[in-house]
């Protein structure tokens, strides 16, 4: 099913990665395979030697067959029996009530059959069954939780900058073809950037789109939105001029994780557009200048967005700049300085070392080291990371018509990484 | 406008509140006209006594007519000049490029005109221009910035237990009259539950109410989805079993803010309705068990939801049963336990000590002081607060017919606050 090498489709150049990838074009190969193959056939065989609960622990014990050692609370276990009164099977779903769940529970009786199957007779003679498979799986400690993670979420990032090799693939081929599709969408989830080639120059490409995916993420500014020079703009989107590296629609409590803008017609002059890893960008700031990143990761900034375009609307929200979760991990960047509000809810002696901390962070994404630099051409769809790519373009000389049109749309991450989810299985063949 | 006396419409208990309100049903009343009137009127006639740049100092001093004083820092100034090179008047957005400000800029020369204008000159001759209501609305005190909070964001809540009166309202007055719409809203802000009586008892009012707002949120369960007894159910809540308290979607990266539950039909035994404060219930598991509160508050719980309906999903996510944003407010709850996950991503040593803490939260939510019960009759529309009141329902008996039916939908805060912005707009016929 390829139709290119995927060196030519992957060649991004990897700066920094996460602690299981290395550098260079090869590597991206290979944590493509690495994703594709799964780390989950190791599951399907190990068998368990002995099961066993301790007397007055409040867990089972089960030895494998490598001699490793897992262990699992009762009350999850009896939490997650998978008996069909405690569990709606056709929905996937649990069915017993935490009220009815006795948070002390201890097994009466367990019995191991053909190093497969565990089975758990409970105090009220209620008895669940747990499949080797399934308990391995969902094995409590650190490394079967951080290869879990990995399966469901693909947290690491590929970081990048100014000689980034922008990943491309023909658009056709990710419609059609779902090998094609989910490396589009496992490259997209890792580097945050992927170009795809060769759609029609006309409008409606990304609705296709977002029926491959699911559904696009529709907002104030409709399903999908013309990004051309417009009379009485409602966006700075909608003019000719430069605009410098922001992410979309910080003021949105959500903003959309993904975007996606289609080339439909492009100027001669000016329009270039620019893309920074604003991640790599963050962790730079956090290396080079802590205060700065402490009070962009800590002040609440004031967004607005205040017009008439699919509906009429008053948006406001407050978003830290660089946004972490309560672990402190980076988890979006938002920045667009234009929908800053005028508004600022922060006391009067904090606002000059807040403006001097973005200023910091500002410099870094613009610096040459970051930035890359490329022009979309007719047919041409960027879709990329709005939690974690800055983007801009340059200005173009103004006329009496059209002679830039983009068509862009969002979708959420959860939409992606579901359509991710389930093409790996079909693609797999594997749950 | 007022077909009912406010205190049938609003008659809502009040157990606990923001600093500013009282409790009983007069002052959710006196509340709702202190929202409906505004505290912006005294910005309108402040005129400004002296206006100075202090020697070495990077922020500019207003004296107002009252002998108060404001500050505002003169990067943020510049930041905000309102002039059209600077700002653009159409997208009310700022043009200005965050390259060419300079963060240490000081003002060369200020101008007050008519105690009505500060005009500033900077050191490269630009000039802007300040209304003296324009400072004075973004006075950087902390009194200021609250009020302006509370405006943006009508913070506060009422928090209500077993005792609630249900607040309602007549379906076809907040459909036509923007003043009843604009009640319904802060009334579902700030108790987080409204009422809607007198629909039609089929399909598409929500539909209409959703154009109302603006426009609802489509998820993998459709643009509205049926709440209905169906074979082979992809969902709990598509069966006749009792579903304990629950917030939707706790999957979603985003859980849906607002849900909007139609009643089409009604079952004559069971099939009735309970709610339950949520972030009452939180607090309250604060003040009795910290630790309980502080493991809900800090544990990532794995939902799941895979599936077919709108389309084929495989969803994964991670919530705080408990969640608090980066100042430690109760944001909003996440809890649904049939689709919280068989995975569970903590050290084995951490389930029972988890299990226990929400067996404590769960006890709290489902206790007669908290719970509050109903039944909905044909044409009731039920609309509440999804990150703040959890819900659910008695069983009622299986048989061959469709015996109850309700259509569901889903709203974003975002959404909802901005057309209660655009009402309250239109209604008080102010900025």
């Amino acid at each position: 099913m390829w139709r290119l090498p995927v060196s030519v489709l992957l060649g991004t150049k990897v700066h920094s990665v996460t602690q299981h990838l290395l550098s260079g074009t090869a590597n991206l190969q290979c944590c493509w395979w690495r994703t594709v193959r799964g780390t989950h056939t190791g599951y399907m065989s190990m068998g368990i030697r002995k099961v066993e609960a301790p007397d007055a622990e409040h867990l089972i014990r089960v030895q494998w067959e490598d001699g490793s050692e897992s262990h699992y609370p009762c009350v999850w276990l009896r939490d997650n029996c998978q008996c069909p009164q405690c569990f709606l099977h056709s929905a996937k779903a649990r069915k017993l009530l935490f009220e009815d769940l006795d948070v002390d529970i201890v097994a009466k009786e367990i019995t191991l059959t053909d190093r497969k199957k565990v089975s758990i007779t409970w105090p009220d003679e209620h008895t669940s069954e747990y499949e080797a498979e399934w308990l391995k799986k969902r094995c409590f400690s650190e490394a079967a939780r951080a290869e879990m993670r990995e399966d469901l979420f693909l947290p690491g990032h590929e970081y990048w900058g100014s000689d980034l090799q922008l990943p491309k693939m023909p658009f056709e081929e990710i419609m059609y073809d779902d090998e094609s599709a989910y490396k589009w969408l496992c490259t997209l989830k890792k580097t945050g950037v992927v170009l795809l080639t060769g759609a029609a120059a006309r409008q409606g490409e990304l609705v296709k789109l977002g029926h491959r995916i699911g559904f696009l993420r529709l907002t104030f500014y409709g399903p999908t939105w013309q990004v051309q020079d417009k009379a009485d703009a409602n966006n700075v989107a909608y003019t000719t001029e430069k605009l410098c590296f922001h992410t979309d629609y910080p003021v949105l409590q959500h903003p959309p994780g993904v975007q996606l803008l289609h080339c439909i017609k492009q100027t001669a002059t000016g329009g270039e557009s620019e893309i920074v890893d604003g991640f790599h960008a963050a962790n730079k700031l956090k290396q080079q200048n802590p205060q700065a990143y402490q009070i962009l990761t800590s002040t609440a900034v004031d967004y607005t967005d205040v017009g008439v375009d699919y509906c009429d609307f008053a948006v406001q929200g407050k978003q830290r700049i660089i946004d972490v979760d309560y672990k402190g991990q980076v988890v979006r960047i938002n920045f667009n300085n234009a929908t800053r509000d005028t508004v600022f809810d922060i006391p009067a002696e904090e606002v000059r070392p807040f403006y001097a901390a973005l200023k910091e962070f500002n410099d870094l994404l613009n610096s040459k080291e970051h930035k890359f630099t490329y022009k979309l051409k007719p047919g041409d769809i960027v879709t990329f990371d709005n939690w974690r790519v800055l983007h801009g373009r340059k200005g173009y000389p103004p006329g009496s018509e059209v002679i830039r049109h983009l068509e862009g749309a969002y979708a959420d991450w959860d939409v992606v990484m579901s359509r991710l989810r389930r093409l790996r299985k079909r693609v797999l063949n594997r749950d």
